[in-house]
């Protein structure tokens, strides 16, 4: 989960930890006022430090970490502290919000199932200036198309407010992503409830465990997700105005109802192994204790059976005609007398399900 | 439990989720102040707009969200924001409450046994401004019907106060929703209690963890209504004075008395469950044992018959005239003494069960 | 546990839901300064507004909740917020306090065995105002007889000051009644220990969790009185002075300290169960590994015999004089064999008991 | 573990209730300053009156809570609260800090182990006053000679400072005491790491539950310690100064490090716990498998030598000439071909212990 | 863990414990500023107190306590607080952070493997002065020579910048050490996860269980270096100015991730002692299941051979020319009955792997 790619031990902060696959930056840039929009594709970094500062809202979208020196242009165009250049490429990281002086730096990621039908959570970083938004992703990912239309398209209220309400809208956007693939999962299990008291297999325990799994993965996502999002409503920046705080209110209210939904998945996924195993260990006993008492009804029997197996030469019943029958007598006469014993203790057939007086299907309150 | 329905993803904000099945919106309008009361049925949403403002207290009740040019009229007519009326529709959502410049927004729920007999937490949303009182529910639930009835009847304090005191009340009638359902799941937990002990059928134990998995989702409905309470008390609105906040502490005590009971249950629903485990092994572990010692009574039995089956033809005990009886001699010593072994260890037999001196049954402080 | 008995669903704040049982209300008053003490009956509810606010200190005790009208006068005579009095009759309720604008309210519990043995935790409501104290008892309890006697003796300081340090003494008797039921069930768990290892009966584990369900049942009362207590001693109320504050605290600590040895005996209810579980799993399991070396001893002997009764015509060793005797030879050597390798592989027989080296008596501080 | 000897119910603030069998008090006053250090053996109370604040450090060490008398005596002699002697005699009670206008109370408790081997935390009060400290043991102890020394010798700074610091020193020398008595319990827990594996007796686990219960019990001490502590550094009151606080932050550190010690052992002590009980498992689940192997084997040729002797008149092979050789072919063929099937399946021997690759042993920071 | 040397209890605060087996120190002396870097190796620690206070930022690293008196040499050199010296030679201590006066003090803690392969985590001191840094550490350990070389480089800002940023750097670096040991714990846990499934030997669960119990080590040592990371960060001390403390969040996001990799890495942990444990109980059930099975079959067949057995004189089947055949027909009928039983109550042979529908593969996001 966790494949982090450190610099060394001991090497200067603000060396850049590059992931080795990451494909060299791509980057298109945004702008945009309430009248115009523009967008450019920048060939080499250089064209950034033109577009800084002026006046309009600037949106950077770096997509590809795999070039040092593009990366350490923009960080100097942008005038980003090394920390933040460094917090941005590094990959991945939990997500976090950090204040530096010039601009606020935030973590976020996203589920997603990649082409081997994998779950991955990938990052982006936000770097939120006064008048910009540099948004940083390991690889070329379409996360952010539709925010993009909208700008696009002068819908709402995206152009005419700033980068502050840009970053919401990616952040919303990202957190938007949750719901279908937690929905899955859930639905996943409820498919999984008929499943498990009908075919014991131990796939499904399997599917079950593989199930959770992703949950706890999620949720490992979701809660620093919800944390840092916190820390953004409660810190006082200048980055988001009181405006832009009542939507990221709303954004963090979206981020706790999904962790709540990956919680209670998650206790059904436990409920399920619960009963799954509870499903497999009665069938087991009933195997068990059904074979059980047929072994302990012949072994008796085939005690008596060798008895008048035994070759003395005195044995009075051997000589009597009607021996034979008398022993098949106590034979079946012992049998059905342990079957009765067997039957009066309860091993014997199970007892009628009991009836529950109180499963009550009306509402109370009427 | 959540099936949301939710706006597409990267959409604007303010963008409404409408439930696909929820009915078109029924607006029933109660305005009163101390001296009169009146009852409109809106049936086009423009009315809406007469009637904000007027110095009485304005209670729109809409019941149904299947139409979105309705809802958006009834947000304009009060000047919502955006946000208040997105989270006024989508359904569901854990309880909360938010404030807004003009207005705050509560999100409750109660539960609600459906004709199919199934448990639902069918979801409120309640808007608070200075002279009115927007309630929002996704069906046509009759939650509301005793409070019309006392504002009707001028019983008590609700006249004479605001839609503060107005928006206390429905809520306490939510919250008083909850005492019968969780009394009627731990009263069949406490039916369970006799019948684990008598008859350990597998059925119990789905009860039980049906009953359990009913705790479990009040509890998470019930937990999140306890926090926006508490939050409520503790914010500094203005949509609450201070003697309504004293009513609103009432209903705090209601709520928090009601997730410790639900918390009980649950813990009770645990212990039945071992209980039931328990029995269900106590009783497999007769069955072994008891079989187990029959089978190892037998077992030399059989092998001293076999070994007189034997065809040698020289075998001395099988000519003498008392082998035979010998034989049987020797087979009743062997078990007999196998009983009193398996008795003297303690293997035969349940013990006395013990005496418990302190059992004590009068109060020590007498 | 918690038999509520709701007002209806919608009903105003301050309807009043009286336990169906309550007998009727029985009311004593007590006055009290330091030079005097007055003890009075009263008969009708009028009789006490007299009493309000002549400078004594006024304790009116309500015994018995049965009688709506005789309540609304005790609130009328005192002027008590409606809420007010309609948590005194509410029953049962969690441990909690309440400031009103001019009193405030604390609810108390205590545990009590009542005649059938079983343990209950009735209920005490104080009401505490500048010159009077309150109290309301579901039924005719003797709780507060010791602090009667102590005021008519006039011992300590209890008739120098007012109202506060009556709650205060009346409160702290009822949380002196936590130890000698909390070290009974301590003591019931110790007499356990020497059972469990003895005689692993099963009433041994339904006694284990009788014991830990009223443990349980304790800690649900303990607690929230223990956290009344603490907003009590951190909220600045006019109720309690300084001086008073110190001997709550004092309070504060017994019950910390009877939460302490009810969360520790639950603990050790908890390792008996385990060592129970644990006890009789090990005798299972002897008695099954005994038995099944047996029947393995003897499974390859019968085959031996089984193989000498075929009834073949040609089986040399048949005709042999010694065939018999060396069968018998045989059959021992293998008995001997398998004693041999079980007892190599140290399934037969225990092993003995490990020395503990470091089984220290000694205190290393010496 | 708590035997307390609670006052009466219901009696007044400030009763004693002196633990039935402490000694007689055994009063010796220790007074010094930087330049003397004198010693005196009280006889009668009465002289600590004149010993009372006359510029110098007054230690009174009270031993033995034995006699009601004199202790009052000595609360009379220094002015304390009547709750603050309560709670010097009341034994025993958890470690706390009380504040009161003009001393302040601190309870402290060290392990012990007594003269049967037993662990004891007894308990010591400490009450200290602007120029006085007074120390009431339940018994003789010996835990504060060395201190006594150190005042004797004049070492360090304990001369040139007060009473803070000599009850800093005091409370550091118990806290000290655990660190032994820790390793002791956490040293028998390796010394099992190795019998778990190799004898897994019963009295390994009884063993294993002795020194976990003990952890228990120190960490029911350790922990309000800690606290106390914690509640002394936080507080501002004036028996310590700020450097006094700074040695008192070191002693917190202490019983910090303590309380971690502690339930790293814990932790261990479960892990012991576990591995015995799948190690039993694990050779009762051997035995099981081996035998059930074997006894398959012989069923199926125990069957065929049943098969021969049957007695019909008409059997063809029992004529054969090779008949019962043929018949020892087919059993051993049956018995080679289920040895090869349970082989196969992985059922007869173990497999080889897994190799582990990336057992490193190498620090990957090289 | 904690193989704690302590001083004698009771003794005077500022003894120092010596770890026993410590070498005798080996004091350098770095000194630099801007322009200029020396190196000092010190021989006698006198000359320590000219190095103090002249303007340059002065690093003293001692490796190795094992003289008393050289240590008190330093002590005075830089007039350290008592306790600060106890703490900075006291081995092992809970990482943490301590404020005196004139000086900070910090312990920090990083993994190492020593020689054997064991997993230590030694111990660092830094004390922090206004121009000074001082390091102690137990061994000769070269943690720190990744630092001395970018000194002396005079890369990024560490030579522009006092002591705060040098102890940051530090403490970084040992923090970074992290990394390739949670690393390659959580790779041996996933490379267990195959083995868990294929070869269920008991060794692979003693693997778990020490990877696991390694994990539980580094937790207990990265936590509370978290919490003294997150109180530097909150106390407002001058020895770190407000750039350095941006570098230091840096820091604690990375022991924070590395606390949250430890956990996951845990979780797995128990997810594989889990999958392990109930493949070897799937197994146990399987081998007991099938061999009880073929028991179960021939138990009743081996009853007919022992009736015809029997050497009654009058069995009127044993006459019948086609006895011996029918009575095998019988058996043979007998044991397909059996069979098809166990077949169709899903006794024998595995069911078919359920289908799980929505094991989808793709992002439902697109």
């Amino acid at each position: 989960m966790f494949e982090k790619h450190n610099p060394e031990i001991g090497s200067r902060p603000g060396t850049l930890a590059i992931p080795p696959d990451s494909p060299f930056p791509k980057i298109t840039v945004v702008r945009y006022d309430e009248q115009s929009v523009e967008r450019i594709e920048i060939q080499t970094p250089s064209e950034l430090k033109a577009l800084h500062d002026d006046g309009r809202t600037t949106w950077v979208d770096v997509q590809g970490l795999g070039d040092e020196a593009t990366l350490r242009a923009i960080g100097d165009a942008f005038g980003l502290h090394p920390l933040a250049l460094e917090n941005a490429v590094n990959v991945p990281q939990r997500a976090k919000t950090e204040s530096y002086e010039k601009h606020q730096l935030i973590i976020a990621r996203t589920p997603r199932i990649d082409d081997e039908g994998n779950m991955r959570t990938p990052q982006v970083c936000f770097i939120l200036g006064e008048h910009y938004l540099l948004t940083f992703q390991e690889r070329y990912f379409g996360f952010f198309d539709p925010i993009r239309e909208r700008i696009n398209a002068g819908l709402g209220a995206i152009r005419l407010r700033g980068p502050g309400y840009l970053a919401y809208a990616l952040m919303d956007a990202m957190i938007d992503r949750y719901y279908p693939i937690v929905q899955g999962l859930s639905d996943a299990l409820e498919e999984l409830e008929e499943i498990v008291l009908e075919n014991p297999h131990p796939d499904v325990l399997d599917r079950i465990r593989e199930l959770r799994r992703k949950l706890v993965a999620l949720r490992r996502v979701a809660w620093p997700q919800r944390e840092a999002l916190n820390a953004m409503l409660r810190e006082q920046t200048t980055f988001f105005d009181e405006q832009e705080r009542v939507y990221l209110r709303d954004t963090y209210d979206h981020i706790a109802q999904i962790a709540e939904l990956i919680d209670s998945s998650r206790d059904m996924a436990s409920d399920l192994a619960e009963a799954y195993l509870s499903n497999v260990s009665h069938r087991t006993n009933e195997i068990m204790k059904v074979l059980t008492l047929m072994a302990s009804t012949f072994i008796p029997l085939t005690f008596v059976a060798g008895i008048y197996g035994m070759n003395f030469e005195y044995m009075p019943e051997l000589r009597s005609r009607n021996g034979y029958f008398v022993v098949w007598g106590v034979m079946i006469s012992v049998a059905l007398g342990m079957a009765y014993y067997f039957k009066r203790r309860g091993w014997i057939g199970t007892s009628p399900p009991p009836d529950f007086e109180s499963k009550r299907t009306e509402d109370p309150n009427q």
